[in-house]
């Protein structure tokens, strides 16, 4: 049964079928209560007036604690401490709202609402004495009015020595309902560690936890790369044995910790004032940096150990921060499909309205969503590292000296865009996409993907095949038939991962309102380029944007922000993963993809 | 408004003003329901009948998963499920309930129900194909029909292999919603450590945790004792620097290990088959074996750190156990009333009948509990070690060769009985106790605690001050007028808060219902030489009761029930602590109370 929440004065309604916190309904409707302690009933701030049946909301001893008996009998209540179940009204005090913080994310348009999962407060207590002789954490309790905290040893360790050589005051940082670190003064800085753990790059983030912001970033590479290049191999590796296993994982908690410091050197400030963290990654990466066994991603059916999220002690990881602080981990999807591309569906606002969208994030691993008609189906789709420059013969990654563009007019004259304006030292994947494309567009290339050897500009390699030259200066760059044939299998790939979407779904290809483009490489390459080699299919070009690291804004979203992690989750929870090779037709679906 | 839940067909109701868990309802209407999981709904045991009003309990997923549609629209739910706060009828199918398992507490009348914290499922999963490509732990999850269930990664490490290498075979052990511990096959012994850290004694008791059983007990001294005889030596040896009290940790947890290691080695089992554990002690034991900070203990005006139950893991303590154990601390009520007051309370049933009821544990510090009222208030009170026999000339505990019993005839014969029948070589408090209260009776000692230095016995010993011969064999075995001046000082300690006690809930001494007494002590002592010392109110005799080591049995009891470590807290909760120090006129309580 539906019923209608009603909030005054903005006249702001919610429907809803479930029961639900005042809070969040709050939140739900646009409006952002103060809740510094993120509703865990210690501030008492977000004060609501209940206009109708406030007789049906008895008070509990903690609103009793924040509202005099007047206001209670004139229908005030904390909505973090009400629950919703039926019609009601509700008028919003001015003094309960507080402006709303807003996280801009870089590249796009999400905002979202600021809200840690870590708080401090500088409390002062009344002191100890034969007529009150409360223990020191009841009295810390009995100061925030909540009876419900928890705390670990290590700060109950803490805390007499603090309380007594402190004149009585300490500073708390509390996280749900646990105290986690306890020290004699506030910490002016209040920052957190935001990280996405790539195959390739580790990109590190450290923020303001308070406002938001991305204080510095630092990307770092991915040291496993000693131990293979890619995924498999590393799982290859880590499946020798638990020291090897432990080899990457150590690896990876050190590269963050060293990038950390750094970032932290560059603020002045210490990776022991880090408070709240947030590690996103595919599920390889995700299991190699909790040290999971990853034995099990590596051999079929490729399924994870566990896709639950995770929250858990830095220490326990080994990562340098504040004692007590707790990192995030989000949940994974399935073998191949990660919580970096959750990240992504998460800063893309997938699930939050019913246009019919589509999610690519391109690498190795191409993962796919295809969001239509209440459903988000998920795919991946083993793309191969063409589009990162590898397996092409003067293929490179996206840096100085790489040809990022290329035009070729009916002439087959060349004309290239170098990544530093320098002299050319190889091409990279948006450089390759355009190549390709225009080369079919000027039918040098057919559509089966043959390159034709009469065609103007193309020449034959010492071994006979065709290829084409790019850039005769110091080093020649050309791309041959090898290349070409990489660069469609890779584009095969991802077409069959969406064709194969859509005819799960039932959507027909024209009615895709959006495609969002993640990555690197999504956002070097022409998306007109991308439709004409037949990676996308036909849509108006305006309804393609490229967000590139969305994995690291969602990551940054959940770092901030509470309710982003519970968003993520609830997203968890809707993506259905599809398996394409036991689709029906797969290896058509793939068959058609490649072709050019 | 007070509510009525009906149970049939028994016929058996309880009234409630708070909204009530099902289970938890028909637990305390008597009725015994099956729920292996422990109300986790897990196990979909507890099923129960709703007859009338089934339409305003809709029916949970979990309910769903275990009761067929046709059954739900018959009234039928899971207990644990469903939380009463309204006039209910309830029929209990006659599979649903259990034989009570009941352990019969040595030494007491006391009996409860059996309902161990931790439980152990095996598992037969179906495995992971590409149809079917559920996480390892979602897996697990799924088939014990339990979401909410979680874990820890130390868990998650281990379950791929062992399903992999079992054929999706999987033994678990959980703790409320939390797996601990995951293995390949089941574990035939299901067993518990109880410990009750004494300031002299740790009395560990080995229990299988299925049946309450006590498999095998073994008592050790506290290595603490080289660091100080009393208390407030050791504390202030803690107090010295955090290594000293990382010694005073050690030293317990060792002696605790140790103590564990050879009762398993009896019963050949292995310490890593300790599935629970629980531990008690007075408050600076407490801090001490938690290695808390207790400098708070030893200096006015004596607060813990925390009086919270803690429940931590067992290697956070350095306990020996299966990996994932926990270990149970029950909470401390105040600086001088620990958690083995409250087991002792827990034990002798304090809070759960409306009589008026003193109980008392003899020791060096004496903690007194006075029940009337409906209220319970606790007091410590500083009673030295005379009663164990220090600071008395020829004291020595109560050990063979021990005097334990004295009986003196109006011509001041002395009849002693010794521990062991052998040659006397001392007198412990019994002993003691026994000369005190006959020297009173037959005038040899005055009201002011005086001996006539010419009544029959009496002789002067060497220094000119009376003595009392009460063995002339080998060792003459004397009791001084120094001797008598410390019991007179023990026992009006005792009395001191007794009395107070009484005076604080207005009580009059003829209307105490019944005198519990725990400890050693008080196990030897004859009551009837306590009242006549004093030491005791006069009341009939029939309404002293003694319990020997209660704390142990509390321990015991909180540690195969979860029913009674809720119980405690409760208790906990109720239980008032009364400062003797600066109760009015204390000085004058304490003057009276020393009179002979």
């Amino acid at each position: 049964m539906t019923f209608t929440i009603e909030f005054q004065p903005r006249g702001l309604r919610i429907d809803r079928t479930q029961p639900i916190n005042g809070l969040d309904a709050a939140r739900q409707s646009g409006i952002n209560l103060s809740a510094v302690c993120g509703g865990e009933g210690i501030c008492g701030k977000c004060v609501i007036q209940l206009l109708s049946g406030a007789e049906n909301f008895k008070p509990s001893e903690i609103e009793r604690n924040y509202l005099s008996s007047e206001k209670i009998n004139q229908g005030y209540r904390l909505a973090c401490q009400t629950t919703f179940d039926s019609d009601v009204k509700i008028y919003i005090p001015t003094e309960s709202i507080i402006e709303d913080q807003i996280l801009q994310i870089e590249g796009g348009e999400s905002s979202h609402i600021i809200h840690p999962a870590v708080h401090q407060f500088e409390l002062e207590l009344k002191g100890a004495h034969l007529k009150d002789l409360t223990s020191d954490f009841s009295r810390i309790k009995a100061t925030l009015k909540n009876e419900a905290l928890t705390t670990e040893l290590d700060v109950l360790r803490c805390i007499p020595n603090i309380l007594r050589e402190n004149d009585w005051k300490v500073n708390l940082w509390i996280r749900g309902k646990e105290v986690f670190h306890a020290s004699s003064t506030r910490n002016t800085n209040h920052i957190g560690l935001a990280v996405d753990v790539g195959s390739t790059k580790i990109a590190c983030y450290l923020l303001d936890l308070a406002s938001g912001k991305i204080l510095t970033a630092k990307g770092t590479p991915n040291p496993q790369i000693a131990y293979g290049e890619d995924i498999m191999t590393r799982l290859g590796y880590a499946m020798q044995g638990s020291a090897q296993a432990e080899t990457l994982f150590h690896l990876t908690i050190d590269a963050i910790n060293q990038a950390a410091a750094k970032m932290c050197e560059r603020l002045n400030l210490s990776p022991n004032e880090i408070a709240d963290g947030c590690l996103v990654g595919n599920t390889a990466m995700h299991h190699l940096f909790l040290n999971l066994p990853a034995g099990s991603l590596a051999v079929s059916p490729f399924v994870p150990v566990t896709t639950d999220p995770i929250y858990l002690p830095a220490q326990e990881l080994g990562i340098t921060a504040m004692p007590g602080a707790a990192v995030y981990a989000p949940p994974v999807i399935a073998g191949f499909i990660g919580s970096d591309h959750l990240a992504f569906l998460l800063a893309a606002r997938f699930g939050e309205d019913q246009r019919v969208r589509l999610g690519i994030d391109i690498g190795t691993n191409t993962e796919i969503a295809l969001q239509a008609g209440g459903r988000i189906v998920s795919v991946s789709t083993a793309s191969g590292p063409a589009f990162e420059g590898a397996h092409i013969k003067h293929g490179m990654r996206a840096a100085p000296g790489a040809i990022e563009h290329v035009q070729i007019n009916e002439n087959g004259n060349v004309e290239i865009q170098v990544i530093g304006s320098q002299s050319p030292i190889g091409i990279c994947g948006s450089g390759i996409l355009d190549a390709v494309a225009q080369m079919r567009e000027q039918n040098i290339l057919n559509h089966r993907g043959r390159m034709n050897k009469t065609a103007p500009g193309i020449k034959l390699s010492a071994n006979g095949k065709p290829e084409i030259l790019l850039s005769a200066s110091k080093k020649p760059i050309t791309l041959s038939q090898n290349d070409v044939d990489q660069i469609l299998l890779a584009k095969g790939a991802i077409r069959a991962g969406i064709d194969i979407l859509l005819d799960y779904l039932k959507v027909n290809a024209s009615e895709i309102e959006e495609i969002v483009i993640a990555g690197a490489f999504g956002s070097y390459m022409l998306p007109q380029h991308a439709i004409s080699i037949g990676m996308l299919p036909r849509v108006p070009l305006d309804r393609i944007t490229t967000v590139g690291n969305a994995a690291g804004t969602g990551a940054r979203m959940m770092l901030v922000s509470t309710l982003s992690r519970t968003r993520a989750e609830e997203l968890a929870d809707q993506i259905e993963y599809l398996e394409l090779t036991v689709y029906p037709d797969f290896d058509l679906f793939y068959a058609r993809g490649i072709q050019a």
